[in-house]
């Protein structure tokens, strides 16, 4: 099954915002084993927009389309599918309930009378009108509903250009028309699919598909994938078969081969990253954390801090960027500084310590690292970072060393500052 | 003139990279008055590429393709232009040279001889090939040099996929042959564009628009866009004109009327953002800065290390996450907090005036806010947030109160407290 996926708006001809929506619905699809060949943007105009339909309906089996269903008269996503599918626009009224529902709270809205306001809800309505006799998906994010058209015997499926109305039609109830539709194209034998998506941290891409050649070789109807999110790596099996017990069984043997070649850098599967992994453990745990940053300049603090609740497990920490504040606010002696520099496993070591004294707390992490580009010398270049986790069991400590960019490097030592962490209340 | 974007990579296709080639390089041609009519994405499938570049060839008076030119079987960018062109495809000499200049400094490569290293060889030389006869673009940051060729009397030009050699390439030459090939392409007399961003922060898209609002009306050859890179919003003046300095006479003067209306809030023009000028600034007038934050968790420490050289002017920072942390790390007293609560301008003033004295700065900025999605309360709903700065002037506070989601609400107050920096230096 083909899928063609139509963006449209000028702003996104104009480069004016980056197009997320393809992406997110290419990996969808390809979930669902549903194979996406196209990508089209186009602009608001409509001769374009009707162009970009007939092309995608000479090749795809499946379109989904994102944008131009807003309240402006730029917005003609409705009125051209209306148009191919010979079928007149129509107010959906569940979307309009809701829509007055939530403009019944807005002071802005109350305020108006008389022909203003049926201006205004005239123009408002443009957004939750429908082509007759199409489906329609709830939007419980936004104020346009998706929903779906068959043009040429294609289902044709449009949605909002806000990503995250998306996703909260995709959620609500677009997968599951997904499957059905993928289901009811499928030629020959439907085929079920067992997937699942390991998180991979502390190891590059090529070393960790390296670690994983030949995984798949020879078990029918599995794939493996890599997507890179910096700075760590998905890997995604996917296992196709008309039994969903026997795919289901091949993926649960090829997991026991990833995780015996992926040891020690596997850190976790599905949508949770590393930071929520260390974040949701230390609360569970009932245990506390500081942080002791030089070279991260409170990145570790900020990434600590971004899940709701953290403040049960983050007590706060110390940004140490000069000497002198090392000093000062973690107690690291000042031979220590002069006799092995402020980046070395003897400095971290004494920022541990003092941060996890003074803090108080279960854990501390300490970073300090030359992010680049000036300051590094031949026995210590641009990446050479230390880290050390203080913990009631010990202090552990770590070299690492990057060729990157100072961005880069910063967010390397954060990430592993997270990891140590997380190995170290495992 | 009209352009057609062609990205070319399974992977886009497979939603496991987000496409920013395209946005990038239609920014840059709109910037040029090269209108993006269309952008296509498809995977490296051979007769689609084909099909890709005819339906370009069909509606556009420029392509520019990115991605397919690495060294792998699955890279067939200069094999189909090739044939298009009817040409064969051949080694760049300069290219090559640079590419083998490099190897000569990877221990990996080195370390193989024979027949194994011609193998290695004849792969890598795939990426330096070019079409023959093509206009090649030196790639001053990977291997694979861009190229342009001609097909039906368009000029094609192909690129790396890898962004940042997009921009290494389009800074180090392609820009120049753009602005070329629109003069070449222009219909009618050539027109001269005048042109420039100006950096917003602190008003919304809407309001900023509203504010500027008839700007450009009858002004000949004007216009006005806005671009939101959260959180800050950028605004574009384009003057073009036959003459180069009645265009750029016309911007000077709609520039004089955009910084009357956007007093307060419009704080650069061109590239440098918010955390820059304020970073530049205090490092050119060898002031420095120490941070308190609590609901930011370290984010402003963070912005204000990214660049290289903030060790000049940033010392450190407290992240003062509890209570408890508020008073030990930056004295504010226990009966202040009990009084007004941790997020009040009692608060942040003694945490401004404790981190200015403890840490023995110029400046010290300080955040206390409700994040969300919890924490809120009637009198001080999620969002509320108060920022202090301190610096030889005194002491100048702000409460801002946002509706938006916890990582929106940390970023707008980590900026803020950046914005009331860059006010206090000035």
């Amino acid at each position: 099954m083909r899928a063609e996926i139509l963006t449209i708006g000028d702003e996104l001809c104009r480069g004016e915002i980056v197009d997320t929506n393809s992406s997110y619905l290419a990996d969808k699809l390809w979930d669902l084993g549903i194979t996406t060949r196209w990508m089209t943007s186009c602009t608001d105009d409509e001769p374009d927009m009707r162009t970009a339909f007939a092309q995608a309906l000479g090749r795809a089996d499946i379109i989904l389309c994102s944008g131009g269903l807003g309240p402006t008269e730029d917005d003609l996503t409705v009125d051209v599918t209306s148009a191919l599918a010979g079928v007149a626009p129509v107010v959906d009224e569940t979307a309009r309930d809701r829509m007055l529902a939530r403009f019944a709270k807005v002071p802005a809205f109350l305020s108006t009378t008389g022909q203003e306001r049926d201006n205004l809800l005239a123009i408002q309505l443009r957004q939750v009108r429908v082509p007759t006799g199409a489906r329609v998906f709830k939007n419980p994010v936004g104020l346009a509903p998706g929903f779906e058209v068959t043009l040429q015997g294609i289902p044709v499926i449009c949605l909002p250009g806000v990503p995250r109305e998306i996703y909260g039609i995709y959620d609500a109830g677009l997968e599951a028309r997904l499957a059905e539709l993928r289901e009811q194209g499928e030629r020959g034998p439907i085929e079920r699919i067992a997937r699942q998506i390991y998180r991979v941290f502390g190891r590059g891409e090529s070393q960790i598909s390296q670690a994983c050649r030949g995984l798949v070789d020879g078990v029918p109807g599995a794939s493996i994938h890599y997507q890179v999110k910096f700075p760590e790596t998905l890997v995604k099996l996917v296992v196709r078969d008309p039994s969903r017990e026997v795919a289901a069984a091949r993926l649960a043997t090829l997991e026991a081969g990833l995780r015996e070649r992926l040891a020690g850098v596997l850190y976790g599967t599905g949508q949770e990253n590393l930071v929520e992994v260390v974040t949701r453990r230390l609360i569970e745990g009932g245990q506390t954390v500081a942080t002791a940053e030089s070279c991260t300049g409170g990145m570790i603090g900020e990434l600590l801090t971004r899940m709701p609740g953290s403040s049960r497990a983050f007590q706060g920490g110390a940004i140490v960027y000069s000497n002198a504040e090392k000093t000062r606010q973690l107690g690291v002696q000042e031979v220590t500084l002069r006799e092995h520099g402020a980046v070395s496993e003897a400095v971290v070591r004494e920022m541990a310590a003092g941060a996890k004294a003074r803090f108080a707390v279960d854990h501390a992490v300490a970073v300090s690292g030359i992010a680049g580009p000036d300051g590094g010398t031949p026995e210590k270049p641009v990446g050479t970072t230390w880290i050390a986790v203080a913990s009631p069991g010990g202090v552990v400590t770590k070299l690492v060393q990057w060729p990157g960019q100072r961005d880069q490097n910063r967010t390397l030592a954060a990430w592993w500052a997270l990891k140590l962490l997380g190995d170290a209340i495992q």
